[in-house]
């Protein structure tokens, strides 16, 4: 059976899979919804999305996905409220940060009605899946990646871009203790690390392993030149308290534009909080935690949302975090979860809402 | 029909498609043999490797290969004699290098016996498919990637390795211009520049792009602090001859061990060519330029043998290399392909004879 909207092809499946979700016990990113998205870039154009059963992808051996990393992806949300209504956390920003990854990664970038239009006809066939539990939403992820073939080292010329959803529980089960590294590094000055680049995510396992080894569930990345400043977690970017001042790093080639970071800054200012974006050198935070005028710290990303930070590792210390009563963080995370869930008004202009 | 040997299980193609391969026009790596190893790592352990028609790859489209760039590779080679007799070059230094590329990417070790044994069997079936034209050879492509399933940013359960093998001519068709690159970089300190990971190479598609379009080849890395020091050309390492020393850049966590460039730096010194191993500022290879003692300098690597660079582009200057009579590139590049093609004694014990 296909149906033919503007611009997208649609195939549904014969028979949905949604029984055997288990919704009130979601893992993250682990069940799919009954359909994705699929759109070919061959012979020099984006051909006619369709939306197909969810199917596993074929490909020949030399495909260069499987040897160039030439792949990138993006996280998104939506959340259901009480009345059944859908809601995107600002959409069009994951699809201009998917084109600036496409093009540092040598991608064609994909035409915004596309990606739009392929997401909200997806949404809405698959709208049963969207989870209602407290935590949960459905996890999007719209990928990209070279699918055509050879060995010689250069940009494929054909590429699929997919749109896939899973209901999804939380990314992190309760507090992060995150160890802050300096002997590997995620990204390079110059790099790609600004990118939801594929291979960005690849090298993070192996130190994140170590660290996990050592009863840590996170890093934290530093530069690479002297390891002297903080960046972000790799899934999250980092915000940290000292006394009243809430602070992340400043966007760079080697550190991601994370929408929920954005998103935190501008609800802090507008709740008063007093915000700075700038380097801030790890010999601070320690000094602080010594100091006691280290807060908090939380990481933030949509995946994660906003992730509190029990404690720290460094150089062999760890540092604990206090339990605060008036948390930047819970708070935060309250008011952009509330706006994410139609809970609260939204004068951000952020919530963006799924037509039928 | 399945012949188990050994260690592995062979499925022969019913119609060999040697008749499609135009053995005297073989581009690089984009026409492959009738077989491909396949071995799947699944609960914990690699199980016993298969020979399979080349065939597609069939994954779950939240296989982490397509999200998160868990992917490596090895490039080799297989040279045929006047008799018809296979040989490899240094395959077990490729079998090492795939291993420590696998701890820095969170893939576990592919076991030796599977490696050799795969490979040589591979081999001896598709032995019809290695070309003897003059510069041709079998290039030989085992790469392993993350086939498991989840949008969760950790390391796969589960992972594929696969040898395919593709007849090919030159990587790059005549000399080489290069672009010493100040603005981006390829890796990282504390990075994964060592390893063959995908990632790295997708990463250079869109810099090696821009280059492209002012009219070079490929791309020289600097070191992505002060783009001072010559690093490697991402398809190859390099070395450059000033007076009548020949240097390459030490190796490092940001520059690929290559198994080429170690054994030039072998035969050079068995020559009597004076080497050295250190880093090489930009500014030197400048004003060598300048001054004429700049005499030669050339990319060396599996896919791309001894490539002779023609010149090099540097802030919107262009350096020219004199046409040397005595050039070393031409003088090793022979030693080394006649150890290769089994056309002279091979003192070193690099030559590997596949036995039948």
């Amino acid at each position: 059976m296909s149906i033919e909207t503007k611009n997208i092809i649609v195939e549904k499946v014969k028979n949905s899979k949604i029984d055997q979700v288990d919704f009130d016990n979601l893992a993250f990113g682990s069940v799919f919804t009954d359909h994705m998205l699929v759109c070919t870039y061959k012979n020099g154009v984006w051909e006619t999305p369709a939306i197909v059963p969810y199917q596993p992808i074929t490909l020949d051996p030399s495909s260069k996905i499987f040897h160039y990393g030439q792949s990138i992806f993006e996280g998104m949300k939506a959340y259901k409220d009480d009345n059944g209504d859908v809601f995107l956390f600002r959409p069009l920003d994951n699809f201009k940060r998917l084109n600036i990854s496409a093009e540092r990664m040598c991608i064609p970038a994909i035409p915004q009605e596309y990606f739009m239009e392929g997401l909200i006809t997806l949404l809405n066939l698959d709208k049963a899946f969207i989870p209602t539990q407290e935590g949960s939403s459905l996890y999007i992820r719209p990928f990209m990646f070279a699918s055509g073939n050879g060995f010689h080292a250069s940009p494929a010329s054909e590429y699929k871009f997919i749109i896939a959803c899973a209901p999804s529980g939380s990314y992190f089960s309760g507090k992060v203790k995150v160890l802050i590294e300096e002997k590997y590094s995620r990204s390079a000055n110059g790099g790609v690390g600004y990118a939801k680049a594929g291979g960005n995510y690849a090298g993070q396992f192996y130190p994140t392993q170590l660290a996990i080894d050592k009863g840590y569930n996170q890093v934290i990345w530093t530069d690479d030149t002297n390891h002297e400043f903080i960046e972000e977690a790799g899934a999250m970017n980092i915000f940290i308290r000292i006394n009243d001042t809430l602070m992340t790093a400043p966007t760079s080639d080697r550190i991601l534009d994370g929408i929920t970071r954005k998103s935190i800054l501008e609800i802090a200012k507008d709740q008063g909080i007093k915000t700075e974006v700038r380097k801030i050198s790890v010999k601070e935070v320690v000094e602080a935690a010594k100091d006691g005028s280290l807060k908090e710290m939380f990481g933030a990303g949509t995946a994660a949302v906003i992730s509190p930070i029990s404690g720290f590792g460094y150089r062999d210390t760890d540092y604990e975090l206090p339990e605060l009563q008036q948390s930047y963080g819970a708070r935060l995370k309250k008011i952009i979860t509330d706006i994410q869930y139609n809970k609260s008004e939204d004068k951000f202009g952020w919530r963006y809402k799924v037509e039928n």
